[in-house]
């Protein structure tokens, strides 16, 4: 948690050339902290061993891909302002291993099974994605109910309250009874998430991208942040803040995945040895990416939407039956939803209303476009992207001051309970200033409220606060024309788009889809209605139909999506006809709006400073070679290594490498010898932990054999070094690595270039490659960082620095 | 075209250990083919180098990836049969390259080009997409609208005929002109495929599949292939036989692809001087992606069908902005095709009903579905693998004939023609037997036979035989309960059945997606007639909607696709509702089918012994290491190497390698040293062409400099050695290899697994994959064939032979 960045400079590269290692200018650096973290440096740590196999350059950029669990899971004293700056990548988040470690004891039990064994796993993964559907369905079915009843149950009694008080006075009771209502329910939101579970907050869309990506985010996936983010939302909604449901479905479908890959619930102890054989990143990344899809799915009753954001956003390497398991947890979970609310609705087994949200079906025989019209939605497409830009921007600069001043939680309690009471009050003066009125209708609204109208009218503006936001949305797309006030239209755009943007980025869970949705909705259906006048009301001019491509490109503009929101809303409008128009506001928005910023999701990515690895290097990056990207020197391991040394690398706090390139054993410690495989830091945790070693003079005695079954007992949380005593007399053993290191690493010449390396790199889903010179020798470790310290800025090719934020 | 296929077993590796060469073995096996190639044999061809550095043990497969072009294109005299073995895989099959050669020259080119230059070619992508969809969109109209009106002209020809001898006999006359016009139309179709193009035989779909797999197929994408594909798909649809136009449309995208990206043609030798930047396997593969994706996309109106078939197929490596470019052309290719289909029906710019076929809407709300319905849903996924199992297994035995009897073109004609006859007959047998009379309706029939039937009505049988078929499924779909004899519909789906399986494979360009689904439709209807028999009418049994899970039954049991066929009949029908239903129906089907035999595409793949990667390497496949599935010896190169070497490598007709590890240059020729890049056959042809070598005597002067453009303009089509002349002074003269080879090509250790070599190949699209001891000396290359060679069988890991078939 320093709060010091170092600027690796090019020209810094090799300025230590000299100096026996970098350990004395890192260790302040980490030390510095605070004295919540400093208390806890081993004072007795021996002095980095002079055994140690360095090779290669020495910099001082030798730390790898590690998080430091004690650091990040003591609070720390905080200072009152966090210097922050957005070009940093931070040390903290660790990788997620895609490339399975192929070792004898995963050789050996990989041929152990004979082939119709494997059938019995494939089936397992078919019922584990089963299973992840069912529960992401009831999940959302949950959350569905709740809120309808929560916030039924509150408007009815603001609505009387208003009633009450319309005609004899004294409104103010009204928006005090309502503000108070929203600020606590809000309040309670926050709290859980403040102070139990930080990483609930939000949407959980930028979480789950990382995680995704390969970047392990602390606590995402566990069950804790599942019970926080499911009541947060509730809390949220309820509290009429500018936020949807939808986005925290997807986070809690990856949690969801993740929990039941593993057959085990660490947080609970319970381990119900099943699915044992899961228990390592890759199985359990793809089990993710089914719980995301899931998630999706339940929300915008959209399973092929829900493929296409996973693949979007994680997989690098596409794989057939990968594909179709996640399609299969997709369609499970709409299944599961629908049946569920088709019951408590009242019509069963009418299984035609799919999702969170359905945006209703637009006939498309009735509705259709034409040629003329495309210029039309271009044009909407650009102002999607500038609106979005302008709310990302806006949203930028509140999250720059959240993260320099509100960093407390109970600051952060305070700033929600504020928002939701401004919201009230914004919501309050609006209806009470509007003079909207449109008779009632059999159905059309849930809770209409009279105010000033005359009997049998309803006030349209307090319908637009009154019900969620889901229905706005639907409403906005399907009342005929004629049913809203273009000034009533106006100024709700007007102060949800910035309350929306005020909204998110607060410390409760919720998503910015459909507050997204219904800005766009918003103007969409102005801009309709301004067409028609214009037009004298020609036949085309369906304002429905330019609320709908209005919400698509104000998402568009925000969250720079862009196959998976095309096939999202094709879905949830339950229409294929109008898939180009979509395709091309969105592309449209998009392309205007990264002009000028970036996405909602990339910009917080990015404000966190997370390793995120793009799809391709940066175009002119072919001037970078593997020479210049890679971190050395790296601590290498011989393949039988005395246990001291090892246990000194594990502890040196100044170089936390997770991954060991293991070469040759050989007389002379200084010779540097030809790889020979690689180990991680876990592995070697584990081998410590259960004591793997024998002593020096019976090198011949064979030492114990551990199964596979112990590293994944171990997984994902391995214990830190610290916690593992080892006493003089076992110092002194050796430890044979060669059945528990990987054989066969990837490796590149020092020659190849940076986009090469990416993309091995990326579509391998790696954690370390290993740099070697023409000899088969270790010259460098390329890791996540490493990669994605390189972006292309306005000026070209940009290098961020390093900090242990 | 030798007819001698070689068993490689494991014992027979080492078996020629201390031979010079395989040379002696090998050689007649290629000069046995027949008096056209073995004239072609150079006879003063010296003998093989003693220079040559071959590293590595000996083995008798060292055929590389290579395509004789001379050989596959002279025809040669056929034996009157040719055995055949499934067990095979054939050497004439080269790879492409999907990875980048990263020489000097590429570097020189990327680093020169500025980041603001990336745009123009990033828009130069976006426009060639734009090109392919409106041009792959112009063709599915140009089919669309000559199949329409030909097949009009011919029907009205032969109904006037049939009304004019109904009422005084002799209908055999009208038999006689039925039979007679197919014939002759499927013979012009089936003589220009036969002798002018055999690859445009067939839907293309298996061709397309092996290409984006990264197998290169002589002729696929050719301008002339797309104009006999054009013409011959015409013509088998207007000649009543049992085929669709809708797969050939793929083939048709991707040959459009293949061209515009390209910016010449070089049938016609025409260079427009553009898109140079592309002219690579790399660049090329990723727009024939697009170009299939944008022919599924106008054959089905389904866009995101069209862009998951070309994932599905083919994407090893997701990209994100290569699926979103897919994207725009499938959408593009789908609204060109709609904007003038809907002008062609005199609907301007309705543009509500895309593709080729449209299934038409289904009322989600009228006919929704239950959950009671789901086992039954399944049981149709059973009946869909079992008789999709039967087509292939019969069409497995047909085309196993074909191959060994009918290879002469004339025969293929002939075959053609009585298909043509024998569906003819048989279709108006039915229709003469037939009494099955319904009531005329309004619009329900384009051309409405009355036979023997009174007036007013009409034979339904004649009916389901002069509609095209795509008209027929949509019959069956939609028309109202009780427009079909339950008694015609089993002898039409019996009847059809048998004819479409024999068509399949004739020498005709046509599809097999229609027919599958008219079978699937007509005996789904027959369930759903039964069905609703059984329940006494109950109102969900609709045999519509049972017809559409029949169609994709039996469509998913024939051909196996799962993903992609389920979002491709959810867009072709509409409807998002099925989507769970028909997933359930394909996935039954898959695993039913599987069980039996494999499916239609990959059995015709299989029996071309082409060497197709699937998705993952056979699970049981830990067993086996690089070192036992690499070729070897390898014939390396030096950095700086002899001229005469070279071309008596690249001569060497018994190892036509195509690729060579470049080793450091040594003194020494027969000691082994560390690998340092890899050059291609291809461009060792440019640099000999260009004469691109110094003498001897004066290796400090400069050798001429080549740009990448010299290679460029020879791709795809590099000239054979034979065609190179090398003068004997020349012969003696150096060639430095250096800025042109690939300087770090990907590697593997030789304990690597075959799955870990598996992932590696397949991942990165690779096409020479190098093994390397511990010291980075080249022990062996691993090739497409290597890893092909591999399978699953039903007894655990099979190997296939290699042969030059």
């Amino acid at each position: 948690m320093a709060n010091v960045a170092k600027k690796v400079s090019w020209s810094g590269r090799d300025r230590d050339d000299d100096e026996p290692a970098a350990a004395g200018e890192t260790t302040p650096l980490l030390n510095g902290a605070g004295p919540g973290t400093a208390g806890r440096t081993p004072s007795s740590r021996p002095a980095p061993h002079p055994a140690f196999l360095r090779v290669g350059q020495l910099t001082n950029v030798d730390l790898d891909d590690d998080i430091r669990e004690l650091e990040t899971e003591t609070p720390t004293q905080v200072p009152s302002e966090i210097p922050h700056n957005e070009k940093l990548l931070s040390l903290k988040y660790e990788s997620l291993d895609y490339d399975n470690c192929e070792n004898q004891l995963f050789l050996e039990e990989e041929r152990r099974i004979h082939h119709t064994a494997f059938r019995t796993v494939e089936i397992k993964r078919w019922v584990i994605c089963a299973m992840i559907g069912i529960l992401t369905g009831l999940v959302a079915c949950f959350i569905d109910i709740v809120v309808e009843n929560l916030a039924g149950l509150k408007f009815r009694v603001v609505k009387d309250n208003i009633d009450k008080f319309t005609e004899k006075g004294g409104l103010s009771f009204s928006l005090l009874l309502w503000a108070t209502l929203n600020s606590s329910v809000v309040m309670a939101g926050s709290i859980i998430v403040a102070f139990i579970e930080p990483v609930a907050a939000g949407s959980g869309i930028p979480q789950i991208k990382c995680y995704l990506n390969g970047v392990k985010v602390p606590h995402v996936v566990r069950l804790k942040t599942l019970v926080i983010k499911v009541c947060g939302v509730i809390l949220s909604v309820v509290g009429g803040l500018a936020v949807g449901k939808e986005g925290p479905m997807i986070h809690s479908g990856a949690v969801i995945a993740a929990g039941i890959s593993q057959g085990r619930s660490t947080s609970l102890k319970r381990d119900f040895k099943i699915f044992e054989y899961f228990r390592r990143d890759t199985e359990k990344r793809d089990f993710v990416s089914a719980g995301a899809a899931a998630g999706v799915s339940a929300a915008f009753g959209a399973p092929v939407g829900g493929v296409l954001f996973s693949l979007e956003e994680g997989a690098s390497f596409w794989n057939q039956f990968l594909t179709w398991r996640i399609f299969f947890a997709s369609m499970i979970s709409t299944f599961t939803l629908n049946s569920i609310l088709s019951f408590y609705h009242g019509n069963p087994w009418d299984l035609s209303s799919p999702g969170l949200i359905n945006f209703g079906r637009f006939d498309s025989e009735k509705l259709g476009y034409t040629f003329q019209e495309i210029p039309i939605f271009i044009f909407m497409g650009v102002v999607g992207g500038i609106l979005g830009a302008i709310f990302n921007a806006l949203n930028y600069w509140l999250t720059m001051f959240r993260i320099r001043y509100i960093h407390r939680p109970c600051l952060q309690v305070i700033e929600a309970m504020l928002v939701a009471a401004v919201t009230a009050s914004v919501g309050f003066v609006m209806i009470y200033c509007s003079r909207d009125c449109q008779p009632l209708q059999e159905d059309a609204v849930t809770y209409p409220l009279q105010l000033f109208c005359a009997d049998g009218e309803y006030n349209s503006m307090a319908t637009a606060f009154f019900n969620t936001p889901e229905k706005s949305v639907v409403s906005l797309f399907h009342n005929p024309p004629g049913s809203y006030n273009p000034m009533t239209l106006g100024m709700f755009t007007l102060m949800y788009f910035f309350l929306a943007c005020w909204t998110y980025g607060l410390t409760v869970s919720a998503g910015v889809f459909i507050p997204s949705l219904l800005i766009g909705a918003a103007w969409g259906r102005l801009f309709g209605i301004s067409l028609s006048y214009l037009t004298s009301g020609a036949i085309w001019a369906d304002p429905g139909k330019y609320a709908l491509m209005g919400a698509a490109a104000q998402l568009g503009g925000i969250v720079r999506m862009t196959l998976s929101l095309t096939v999202i809303m094709m879905e949830a409008t339950g229409n294929v006809t109008y898939g180009f128009p979509i395709m091309l506001a969105l592309m449209t928005a998009k392309i205007v709006g990264d002009y000028f910023v970036e996405g909602l999701y990339d910009m917080h990515i990015q404000l966190q400073s997370v390793p995120f690895l793009h799809w391709e290097a940066p175009v002119t990056s072919h001037s970078l070679t593997a020479r210049e990207v890679m971190s050395a020197p790296v601590t290498c391991l011989r393949r039988i290594e005395k246990v001291g040394t090892i246990v000194d690398i594990l502890s040196d706090m100044s170089s936390n490498h997770n991954g060991f390139p293991v070469v040759e054993s050989s007389p002379d410690t200084t010779q540097v010898a030809g790889l020979r495989g690689l180990i991680l830091r876990s592995q070697l945790i584990v081998l410590l932990k259960h004591k793997v070693f024998v002593e020096r003079a019976n090198l011949s005695l064979v030492q114990r054999r551990l199964k596979l079954k112990d590293f994944r007992d171990a997984y994902p949380r391995f214990p830190p070094i610290q916690s593992i005593h080892v006493s003089q007399d076992e110092r002194q053993c050796m430890m044979d690595l060669t059945e528990f290191m990987n054989p066969s690493p990837y490796t590149v010449p020092q020659e190849a270039s940076l986009p090469r390396v990416f993309k091995l790199f990326r579509a391998l889903g790696l954690r370390h490659l290993v740099v070697v010179d023409n000899h088969n020798e270790v010259v460098g470790l390329v890791t996540r960082k490493d990669l994605a310290r390189y972006r292309l800025g306005k000026e070209g090719l940009e290098e961020l620095s390093l900090a242990q934020t």
